[in-house]
């Protein structure tokens, strides 16, 4: 039976493992190994791509593929639509507008989003509910010449939603902490002020620049799981 | 001059953006893209999996690429050798070990192990430093079996970078949330109890069996960053 990639992966893992590779170590090329071990170049090819998405094998394009040094774990995870993340849950889903209005955005979020002064961006504060209880509070900057005329209604959908179905990004950044609830916040969201809170800052970009920035503060109990 | 694929994902993009195809549509095959723009079949097929990979379109092998219905967004993080990430800082490193002992662990514990009653796990606690300050607390459960003889000296090597440049791993989960730190964790950490710390929990596997499972809990200010 011909090898499969998955054989070729465990083959290698276990030369590196041996130390038969150690690290730092330039292994051989795609084609000695294919006429080592039987199999196309492209099964080898597909297996060491997926040892270096890994981290455990560092390929350039010219200087060929080494056992890295000091491997790097990477993870993945996906954000999908809170709507369809909490309904994924089995749990109705329901948002709450609690602000929308016009406003300057203090200093480090105008200097993000490169506004001129006296221009202000769209201030939208709201509630994400799970089964009708309190579950993500969310405090958004957005750039309106981002909105159509006329604009949506945000207390139909939400500016995730919203965004996420009708604006394509094409970047940006996050951030994972954790904070004490404010008396504000553990009002919001229905906790004891001091309450450890899963907080999640996201600024996301289109066409190169920043067009929303959130802050999402996840009500206790929140657990949010990546694959290696 | 020639089309490179990042001008094929902006026009891609901007049809989306247009809703000229809107969600869930199928769109064109890489052949009739390649023709209409007027660049190879591999750039097409290069900037569709970049947008596939952002969870904008969909493909699959034989029903061709459609625009997503509801675009997920994929982050990714790198999980580095603590030492590396605290000296990446620019901060010094240093490892202290509370405890490292054979013990039974919880039944939760054993039954992810899945590992015979009266079969021992090591348990090891230990704290890692940036700059001399307490950074990181972890709690770890660890099959003795992936140890050599003589096992490592966990007082010269943390557990977490003897593991990661010995043991190659092959999947595993991990699970981010916040906690209020107890008194015993604060005493450890240095901080106030009830303060909200980021904690990590994760399991890492081997060869399609988990061969540890461990608990970080990161001091108060700890920020982890991810790619959109």
């Amino acid at each position: 039976m011909a090898l499969g990639w998955e054989d070729i992966r465990a083959e290698v893992l276990r030369r590196i493992e041996a130390r038969h590779w150690a690290p730092g170590t330039l292994i051989p090329t795609e084609e000695a190994l294919a006429e080592e071990l039987g199999c196309a170049r492209t099964t080898v090819n597909r297996a060491l791509r997926d040892l270096a998405a890994a981290g455990l094998l560092e390929r350039r394009r010219k200087a060929g593929t080494r056992v890295a040094l000091h491997p790097v774990r990477r993870a993945r995870f996906d954000i999908p639509v809170t709507r369809l993340e909490i309904e994924g849950r089995g749990q109705s889903y329901a948002f709450h507008l609690i602000e929308e209005r016009r406003a300057e955005p203090p200093p480090a979020v105008a200097s993000l989003f490169r506004s001129l002064p006296g221009v202000p961006l769209l201030r939208l504060r709201g509630l994400h509910l799970a089964d009708n209880r309190p579950a993500i509070y969310e405090e958004r900057w957005l750039d309106p010449a981002v909105l159509p005329e006329p604009a949506p209604d945000f207390r139909r959908i939400s500016p995730n939603e919203w965004l996420v179905s009708h604006v394509p990004w094409t970047g940006g950044d996050i951030v994972f902490s954790a904070a004490n609830a404010s008396p504000e916040e553990a009002d919001i969201l229905g906790c004891a002020p001091g309450a450890a809170l899963f907080l999640c800052e996201r600024v996301t970009e289109a066409e190169g620049r920043p067009i929303t920035s959130v802050r999402l503060l996840h009500a206790p109990g929140y657990r949010l799981r990546a694959d290696l």
